[in-house]
């Protein structure tokens, strides 16, 4: 592996910054690496070396005139193909729209490039980020699958062909594939990165998360994309968050972490339980077992209800004029979200609020919440796993992070989880941090 | 009538604040009015003469004291009885929640105590703030609706037995009965006030609105009451916006005011059309006739279909626990509403954006749409008269006024609309006087 493939983005751009790197040499690096992994990985949905290659070369001359450089100047990122970029096709993982070219950049690849990124290529998607799998295969294990549904950017993450990888999450699409793929992946609380120029399927769930190799790297590519804009309906309006410093800033106190089996704990297999049960008495008494009173398989239900009945609003156009073509699961999907009742579906919105009371009174004792990703290691190729361990957190908004920090009994990644309350996505990353080092030192 | 009953709350808080009429003789007044017109025009839900002296007796002792005064210091105002109010009960016009007293104050009603006003008491709404009308009369004539559903408050401020009161408006529901009683009734911006502690019909339409004799009333009340509040969910975030003294700025021009037929126009009644072909004559170049493309009656299906699946969701309790005790047309809304589909229901909500655009074609044009507020002068009191004419502003979330500046063939008021971009509510106010100030010396 030649060594650009092994930096993170923060190394990478200050060594861009200082003058020991350029963004052209680390893209070849990215580009040879990718050469040697992706005939067994397939991460990469659309991929021009020519066209990444140019834009290394303009933020090397951008550098050379003496310009002041932007965060991620000159760092390479990935972006899940349900993301429009103007230069590349955008596709979303369907047939459907083979071809399909965007007017504009999505706000947050708009973002990427006013930070400085290059914008490497476009990383498969499971059909229209739902459950039909894509072609790309777990780095570790190719029998196994990534995860979906952004599975070529944690795929292309995992094995090294890129730092960066933007995803988006409305079930568990961020913390499933990290978690598979032993990468970082965090999905910030709903509302802080605009969702304008990504193909909708829920405006209740739907949020875009981050994928990298450290934590340092996960707060560079947050401070970059979080922030308001008036297109996304949902956006907040809130003061920027220093990421990048607070993960520099010891916390005042160790974290206290709840350690929370929500109804979907049962699903988890053995090895999973039994690494769970390690970990736990590994931390002692940083570490509390915690029942989260008033949380049901309902808020499961409530999830599906919303979900399926938004998407099937947003994928009107595709069920009219082609819905043969989509997978009969999808199909299924979208012919149930067309039956739902308006009265189910606003009793499930309506139950939202609740739950987040309910998890709030935990937050408001603990700093985080700590639960597995997923129920164990990476299954076959032929699904992309269960997402019940995201559901819960995706349904209340709560910034979520997915840390490779166990393996499980085939000696794959396994996934560990931390959820933070809403709008503390800083202060997550800072007890992801304790974590990280907690455990590398015992 | 005595001289208080008469007072705009502009005139009375400047008043009290140079010490020449105290709250105390202001309220006695208003209530001696309310003595002399209640028996006919029976605007009041809820009414204690005694609660409403000591409140007026304890803001003379504030400003006795030397406190700094806020902007409705000692002022009395009306408030519709689906709003909340902590020292008093809030019926929401149903026997379902006959005796209910709320624990705390609605948003709105914590803003006027800060402000300094004095609760004169509750006005009728309609059951439930939808059509059933309430025992309220028409002021000009006890054989005719006030309109509804902020019947009370409207029918209170046109007898001049308060100078402010508050409504909410989910269709017509200020537009309307202010244009019957023939007083200022002000719909702002969707998102502007704070609807926390209110009966809640529709999240997509509900909106508090304001009623008074004249616009330096309406937009005194309106500076006080607009303002950020993260208790509701469609809360904006902006700038405060300086009514008071917008509305004393001359506007740099002319407004220029697009004379809009929507597709209800074709229900006005022959004085009606005469009397605004005569106003629009009168007018000259400064209104213009023009079709708002793209607006077909689909959006008030919509609205019908947003307005009654949320209504559905909103008053499940009522249906599950009382249903027989409400009137039949609110059991056929509920049931109507309860069989929407999701998939419909979203689809309505996608068409807002788009109707907003269309609207927002004409409102980068001119500075306000002048329509009729109703189809013809108040009618019989069996029902509370047609909304059509608030729908569509309602639907598209933009700020709209009645103003009494027209009279019907049967010398009743006749209610002009003027409705500004979303957002522009203190530039609406502005070409509301500039119309105003133009027909009064014309």
């Amino acid at each position: 592996m030649r060594p650009g493939a092994a930096l993170t983005a923060t190394q990478g751009a200050q060594a861009i910054a200082a003058g020991s790197l350029s963004s052209l040499q680390w893209v070849e690096d990215c580009l040879a690496r990718i050469g040697e992994r992706e005939p067994s990985v397939q991460a990469w949905h659309f991929l021009d070396p020519q066209h990444a290659l140019e834009q290394a070369r303009a933020r090397d001359a951008t550098r050379a005139r003496g310009n002041a450089l932007g965060p991620l100047h000159g760092v390479p990122v990935g972006v899940k193909d349900i993301i429009d970029t103007a230069d590349m096709p955008t596709e979303n993982g369907t047939v459907l729209h083979a071809g399909r070219r965007p007017q504009h950049d999505a706000a947050v690849v708009a973002r990427l490039r006013a930070a400085g990124a290059v914008i490497l290529g476009k990383t498969v998607t499971t059909e229209c980020a739902t459950y039909a799998p894509g072609k790309t295969r777990n780095p570790h294990d190719p029998t196994r699958t990534p995860g979906g549904s952004s599975s070529g950017s944690a795929a292309a993450v995992a094995a090294g062909m890129v730092p960066l990888a933007l995803g988006t999450q409305t079930n568990a699409s961020i913390v499933r594939p990290a978690a598979f793929c032993g990468v970082y992946g965090f999905k910030p609380s709903h509302g802080l990165i605009p969702r304008s120029g990504i193909l909708a399927l829920s405006r209740s769930l739907d949020t875009v998360g981050l994928f990298a190799r450290g934590l340092d790297d996960i707060a560079l590519l947050a401070e970059t994309l979080i922030g308001f804009d008036a297109t996304d309906p949902d956006a907040q309006t809130r003061a920027r968050l220093p990421f990048v410093q607070t993960l520099r800033t010891e916390a005042p106190a160790a974290p206290r972490l709840a350690w929370v089996k929500t109804p979907v704990w049962a699903r988890t297999d053995a090895p999973s339980r039994e690494a769970f049960s390690q970990l736990c008495a590994q931390l002692g008494g940083a570490c509390e077992e915690v029942i989260v009173h008033g949380v049901t398989t309902a808020a499961w239900d409530c999830h599906r209800t919303i979900m399926e009945a938004e998407m099937a609003a947003n994928l009107v156009a595709e069920w009219e004029h082609g819905r043969e073509r989509l997978s009969p699961s999808l199909q299924e999907q979208l012919a149930r979200g067309r039956e739902i009742r308006a009265f189910d579906y606003l009793q499930a919105l309506t139950q939202v609020p609740r739950l987040i009371a309910r998890v709030s009174d935990v937050l408001a004792r603990f700093d985080a919440i700590l639960t597995p990703a997923t129920c164990g290691t990476a299954p076959p190729i032929d699904s992309t796993g269960d997402p019940a361990f995201g559901t819960l957190w995706t349904l209340c908004g709560l910034p979520a992070i997915s840390l490779p920090l166990l393996r499980g009994a085939d000696s794959l990644p396994l996934g560990l989880q931390l959820v933070g309350a809403r709008g503390g996505d800083a202060r997550l990353l800072q007890s992801a941090r304790w974590l990280e080092e907690r455990l590398h030192t015992a």
